[in-house]
């Protein structure tokens, strides 16, 4: 078989994720056929898991989210922003299921040779974070590793009927992003606030249908989001809200921007805007149909494809 | 500060995990004071983290565990075993606690040259690891890497009043081990058997007052479990089961076993050897007192000094 002799380049991040879960139908797509495990609500392929709690109007989430050096952070990266931004980008994947955060666990990748002192800061800029958003630190592990990485895996709570899964968009919603897109890596990418505030806001007054983070670039969460919900996106470009002096081809394509991509019913879009509260813009950058739509050119980032 | 130059090979891992968690008191040590957070009961230092869930008898447990190409296992090892073993590390932590493998999230990190068969290969590994043990393989992510590593989050459930930390030894317990052990690198930490059916049989007849198991040779357990303790263990070496053709230095520091260490009361102990219905060996090596017992010579692994 030619698939064999394939690299991961060859394949890129979405196919690779796509053929390993088809490999696992019965563990991964249907969790609930498995005998004496009864816990699994929703499994690979959204922003978190979701699991039963010993509430029914209660769910948890989980998620695991890794940096690694050369790749999300370079070397010079001041280490506090290193482990804030490890932490935030966790919270962000659980703020857009429409949950909040409760525990993290920290995995450590690094060798000999690291100096005590940069792993200090790292950790220090993780517990600024944690105690920001009431995140407990509840363990994790040490690893040896010739490149440095940091492997949060975050535990999280939502009440059942506001999760904001990423497939159930409806013909006819209407598209949202908050904030202005783009230019992350000018240091936005270090630094940025999880919408944590504004997700829950939203659930608990204007519950979308779906909700995602921006964390690849508008056009590649947007591709992603049309394929989960087999729907077409059609986009207003010109509304597109960008970061000051970037492009449209940058606010669709650096990545990183960690905001709230989501989706609600046309009708209230109107109202939404009138009460939305906070200063962080709240735009509506198009709608979400089964009419086929014209494809966003350019790419997000994939992890394996080189640029 | 001299502190500052030091590097992580001379500071060893685990001093590097008391600093940076001393640094955390208030997140760490007792994450009950973290106002709106009243989830956790056990935090960091334990072979998992431990959390409330909605039902007053249950709780819920939380790990994570990597293995790293190089460190954990060979670049030639047979990705299925090295599949297996990310995620029996894990369920082997969650059986040592006394509870029982919910769900799983993987972290794969790779690189574009690297081939879809061979990551295939390793997932198939982790499937059948997960069904074996009833694990819902629930989610992860993929990340570029210039080393490969797996991460394995996994969550878990126990008895409330089942848990076994490993800080609640008692004056006078006897200290036992299942199995054999020493050369694991001969092949067995690529395809041991997590002790869960062991452990969960252990907790529902003869409740050990402290339990874990010896991931980095029971030498450095040990000292581990004596440290968590203030106690000291006296260890009849003679009773140490051994691997076939393995000496005691390799059985105390060899590492990998991935065998239950666990103490209960002396009194219990003949009663417990009598019951035990395992083919699996089950051995008192000793006792762990207040008085003062000679340093076990050795060393188990550690991830940055070298050896």
């Amino acid at each position: 078989m030619q698939r064999e002799g394939k690299t991961l380049s060859e394949i890129g991040e979405d196919e690779l994720v796509k053929r390993l879960t088809q490999d696992w139908p019965e563990l991964i797509k249907n969790s609930a056929t498995i005998d004496g495990n009864p816990w699994v609500i929703l499994g690979a392929g959204d922003d978190c898991a979701v699991l039963r709690t010993h509430s029914a109007s209660v769910v948890q989430l989980v998620k695991v989210d890794a940096v690694v050096e050369n790749v999300h952070f370079l070397p010079d990266a001041p280490p506090e922003r290193i482990g804030w931004k490890a932490l935030a980008r966790a919270i962000s994947d659980i703020a857009a299921m429409g949950g909040y955060p409760v525990s993290a666990l920290i995995t450590l990748g690094t060798h000999g040779d690291e100096k005590y002192e940069r792993i200090n800061r790292i950790y220090r800029g993780i517990a600024q974070c944690a105690r920001e958003f009431k995140v407990a630190l509840v363990g994790g592990e040490t690893t040896a590793s010739s490149v440095l990485f940091l492997s949060v895996t975050m535990t999280g709570l939502a009440e059942r009927n506001k999760v904001c899964p990423r497939c159930s968009v409806r013909d006819g919603d209407a598209i949202f992003v908050t904030g202005e897109l783009g230019g992350s890596l000018r240091g936005k990418h270090l630094c940025f606030t999880p919408r944590l505030v504004e997700a829950q806001w939203l659930v608990d007054n204007f519950k979308p249908n779906a909700m995602m983070d921006i964390s690849d670039g508008l056009a590649k969460d947007l591709a992603r989001l049309e394929l989960a919900n087999n729907l077409h996106a059609h986009i207003n470009f010109e509304a597109v809200p960008l970061t000051e002096g970037c492009t449209l081809q940058e606010g669709l394509c650096d990545g990183e921007d960690y905001e709230l991509l989501f989706t609600l019913p046309q009708r209230k879009a109107k109202a939404l805007c009138a009460a939305w509260p906070f200063r962080l813009a709240l735009t509506q950058i198009g709608v979400m149909t089964k009419k086929p739509a014209p494809k966003i050119s350019g790419h997000g980032y994939d992890h394996f494809v080189r640029s």
